[in-house]
């Protein structure tokens, strides 16, 4: 089961195309890895203050629908690779109201120091991301 | 030959892991669109104000080094392709100071009617997109 | 009694500081009141959809203390004024956690037709706003 | 003599309304705050890496009349407070191509460590900011 978070489209998230300016679903991407970390226990926040972190290496968005103003958005997050030095998520956004679908992204995220340099998975939250994984969503 | 735009960062595009949040190249991109059509003596503006846009249908962004405070970024642009209906941007964002490769991306892009419908370019902006047309950069 | 909103500090609201940028506390004065709106049974989408805006024309902010990343913002609103073409809301932030102060902060709205031009607040919207006003907060 | 910054308009700030989102001129403020330490032959960026920043306690802006996406924006920048441990700015922003205006704003900032503790400001970087410090633009 994906993890599921629900948000609101701010009006400083629209564009004078009465949308959703589409870099704004990259934001989305982010703000559901933090509460997909969270709903498992796990705190994003903490393994930032540890010394780890993630950085996006590759990201890719499609785009079938565009949210608008107040619109209360559902974001399904999907890990679905956890690999030595990297990982994967997937996310499918649907208007909570209708099902509609919005957008589908993926995005590879690798593990570095404070520093910047790659790192491997601390063996520990590695196992707890492991923990979090599922198959990618049907297409 | 693509063509070129310059930034400089702002401080409102780093986040706390002191470079650009990965969501602002997207918005750099969208620059570097408005800047290439005006330096061939169009205008992406007026295109709008007769009705015909460009809207987002797929987005890919590779991250390879991070941009920093204040740097000056060199976005060159290149229109790869003009279909009847889109038509497709690829970028390649370096340091301007070094030549260090940031990002590339590449934005395939829908032509729309104000009520959002998708339409065919109209012949005159179709021809003068086909004039701005490059070989892709090599990899 | 004022109305209150919670929100979670998003990564992409940080700056190289490792806080909050300056700005983004004026996007959040907005969540509030679409926020404050919807708490008191009305839509300010709906507003906007039957022709009807508020454009802020002066905005003051006060700085006490940085929120950060995950940070879960408690907003308190006030609607302190209703004219019959203007409207003040005035906000206080505080951390949810400890209720240390954040922020403090007014903002100025005149009514506006869908070209932009200022006009009285339509009578039963102004009723409905009347019925929102609240005493500022203590200082 | 203020420091002058131009600025293109981004699609990214516009908002479902047509114009800039209100919040975005804060971040024009910074942008100008930047260009007018390096048009004085300082670096903010170099004062960061050294140890100083300068973090908003107050701002205020008056919105008068609003951007649009591509307008050329036109900021004159005055410092007109230097104290020991604060300074203030103001700034007039105006479309380039007529002149009219669109903001007036105001920020004042403190002097900080990279702990976020205020400090006073360092005598080197004081004399340099009361080179630059002139009369506030007329009202």
């Amino acid at each position: 089961m994906p993890t599921t978070t629900e948000l609101r489209v701010r009006y400083s998230e629209t564009d004078k195309m009465g949308v959703v300016y589409y870099a704004n679903y990259l934001v989305w991407c982010e703000v559901s890895r933090t509460e997909s970390i969270r709903q498992q226990g796990d705190s994003y926040r903490e393994w930032e203050e540890q010394g780890f972190a993630l950085a996006v290496s590759d990201a890719r968005i499609r785009y079938h629908r565009s949210a608008r103003y107040d619109d209360l958005v559902r974001i399904d997050t999907y890990l679905t690779e956890v690999q030595s030095r990297s990982v994967t998520y997937e996310y499918r956004m649907t208007l909570a109201a209708s099902g509609e679908l919005l957008v589908t992204a993926a995005t590879s995220l690798i593990a570095i120091a404070p520093n910047g340099r790659p790192i491997r998975l601390p063996a520990a939250i590695r196992e707890r991301l492991n923990a979090m994984r599922e198959a990618p969503p049907a297409r």
